[in-house]
């Protein structure tokens, strides 16, 4: 039986905007198996030639897209979109139906964070992140950890 | 004479938007002297009862706000708005004429990055630090550095 290192990661990421497209260049250059949604097909454009992945231009929001990316088959889904409630929801279908292992949303709005967390759902929040890492630009890495 | 590590240091943040005002809380929560500024007075609501620094409503491109903000006796800029050439602009000026020793400038597309690193501006890019941050969750830290 192979180790959870030897498999090959099945990764599937629900939006090809600038968050999506870049970690997705990021995990086919780390050769992961990768596949992209997005509804709007210009939105693969952003795809570099380094991405060797797959895309599928559909509205994940539909269970049939999400079947067609072989959701049940899935290690990890990440949940890109600009829009939170889009993101939850279509997390907490991965999460509750399809069982995928790792579930990932990026979230807007930091207060709803308990809500993901409830259902199992980890989270990635943009703005905390960046701020905590200029914070400890500024202050330095000595007393970045006054918070 | 003081060491650096002793001296109060004054911190000026452009933009009182998501990444802004949770910053500006971050850095008062370290004792941070800070002023935000922000020409939307509604944008300060942002901040919560935990930051004690203070805040002006005045539109940043404009010199006569960066001299009521003190920038020439400021140790760090960060420009934080939403829009790439209103954080540029700002940035440079607080570099080029205010001789500014550290100015930080929130980036949206990381293609212009040489632009800023010429003038001497750090940048931080916040889809490029999630993605980041996402691929080593994904893959593990074990093999995190691998591009």
């Amino acid at each position: 039986m192979k180790t959870k290192q030897d498999r090959d990661e099945y990764i599937i990421v629900i939006g090809c905007g600038r968050l999506g497209s870049h970690l997705a260049r990021l995990l086919s250059k780390a050769r992961k198996s990768v596949v992209v949604i997005d509804k709007d097909e210009h939105a693969f454009h952003r795809l570099s030639d380094e991405y060797s992945g797959f895309t599928i231009e559909a509205d994940a929001v539909e269970i049939d897209t999400l079947l067609r990316a072989k959701i049940d088959k899935a290690d990890v889904v990440v949940t890109t979109t600009n829009d939170d409630n889009t993101n939850l929801m279509i997390a907490q279908i991965a999460k509750t139906i399809y069982k995928v292992p790792k579930v990932i949303a990026r979230l807007f709005e930091p207060s709803r964070q308990p809500v993901y967390e409830e259902l199992g759902i980890d989270t990635l929040c943009p703005t905390i992140l960046s701020a905590e890492a200029l914070r400890n630009t500024i202050i330095g890495e000595e007393t970045g950890d006054l918070e």
